[in-house]
């Protein structure tokens, strides 16, 4: 995929946070993976909680909520961000903001698909607004169009993670509700790949390769997502903290817009020493 | 209970339609019965979809968004408002907004539990933010304090009916995850009555029936709605239509907040002749 290389333009020094937003708790699964791989960076995460989720709202909707998410973060002084949100991803695919570098979700998806795919068909678990989107098979189009892509909506997903739930039968039968239209195309082994099209469902992973068949590969963005940032490091386009920086001293924050204790409490244990607000968009 | 009778200080005409609110698709089982019982009057429905559930967020950003929605109603010149969702009615318990009217659930809820239960306990499903308000405790220490509640939070109701499942075997899961800490209670048939404290959970009540057992009833509140309703016109706190008023000429107007083809499709379905339109509040 060609990148456009923009210099930044803000006055964000390379101390300043990375800035990563998403409507609850999938975005969640995309900050852990930047926080292991990014020991030195302060981050600062902001929760849509207010109005989530996003994933049965209109692209309108989504789009208005995404740009005012982007716009806090930016007078928040971040230096990047990244839109933990495949959903808020579909609808604002931009790769800058207030000369800024934007990551998203759909483009490291596809990235990860173009990598992992071998030949055969492959199947993408989205909320109904990604899937109604088609940005993951406009993307595709242009990266790797030798791949077949089948979207399946998969809305019931995210309640059973909003909620703390990752096995038991309601979430086994949650699965073989969403799945039974393509079943005759399981059976077949139509698919050689599944890619996680929403940040919430890497918290059902293993329910979810268990439904799918053992031949079939269950992948997601965020490995991609890393690379991507690593990448733009060497370009010059992201600049990271010095390396004398220490990991005991990067800071992580937490904006939310609505206080919900579930939320709080997730967060807390991840990391007890995360500064949590609140505050309006 | 008492009622602090207001006399209407609006320009509101008895023509005026009757304001009904909800987040989704639950406050439309309370305007069916309205439609019903109410054959000559107008009625303008507003869905604040693009901030939907309203049942796991705080009591504080419900009650704003109760307070955008009433404001909106009000200038849209309703002669009543009423609140067709438990968690808004918790945050929002006043009796009248700008000199009108207000209906709301926790009120119809608590005297329909005052008619039906026969002494043993009751049980009250409804979402967590309800449950967290105590609204129903309060409400009921007022009213029959003889009557003792348990309160059951049940978040996973609310996605099956948005995504307009009402039967099948992720419904039943999900009841039987819900009532799993009060099997015992229920085995020891500890209750005589479960009111349903969400709009939302009509639509699954014959699957909840069906899970707590024959010799418990299932009440909901929209019957005292109309009773409400019907005495506040005796009164004259309420004006109905003129009776020469023809039911084919009343209009029935939606607002919604974000354009979800799903629940526009289930209104178009209901009623086809709605008018609706899209607002921002």
């Amino acid at each position: 995929m060609q990148k456009i290389f923009t210099p930044p333009l803000n006055n964000a020094t390379s101390d300043a946070p990375i800035g990563v937003f998403d409507s609850g708790v999938g975005g969640i699964s995309i900050l852990q993976a930047l926080v292991e791989n990014f020991p030195e960076e302060n981050f600062l995460y902001l929760g849509d909680t207010a109005r989530l989720p996003y994933g049965t709202k209109s692209a309108e909707t989504v789009r208005k909520y995404a740009g005012q998410s982007l716009k806090f973060l930016a007078k928040s002084q971040v230096k990047a961000f990244v839109i933990a949100c495949n959903t808020a991803s579909s609808a604002f695919l931009e790769t800058t903001f207030e000369g800024r570098p934007v990551y998203n979700m759909i483009d490291c998806g596809v990235k990860e698909l173009s990598d992992k795919s071998t030949g055969k068909k492959a199947l993408l678990l989205a909320t109904k607004t990604t899937v109604k989107s088609k940005a993951y098979e406009s993307r595709l189009r242009m990266q790797s169009p030798e791949i077949e892509l089948l979207s399946v909506p998969a809305p019931l997903f995210i309640p059973l993670v909003e909620e703390g739930l990752s096995d038991g039968p309601v979430v086994s039968e949650t699965i073989k509700y969403t799945l039974k239209e393509i079943q005759p195309l399981l059976l077949a082994q139509a698919f050689d790949t599944c890619l996680l099209g929403c940040t919430h469902f890497p918290f059902l992973k293993k329910e979810i390769s268990h439904s799918l068949g053992a031949d079939l590969q269950v992948i997601d963005s965020s490995s991609q997502l890393i690379k991507m940032l690593q990448e733009d490091t060497q370009t010059g386009r992201l600049q990271l903290r010095s390396k004398d920086s220490k990991p005991s001293e990067r800071k992580l924050t937490f904006a939310l817009t609505d206080s919900s204790e579930h939320f709080v409490r997730f967060i807390q244990k991840l990391w007890p020493q995360a500064e949590i607000h609140w505050v309006e968009l």
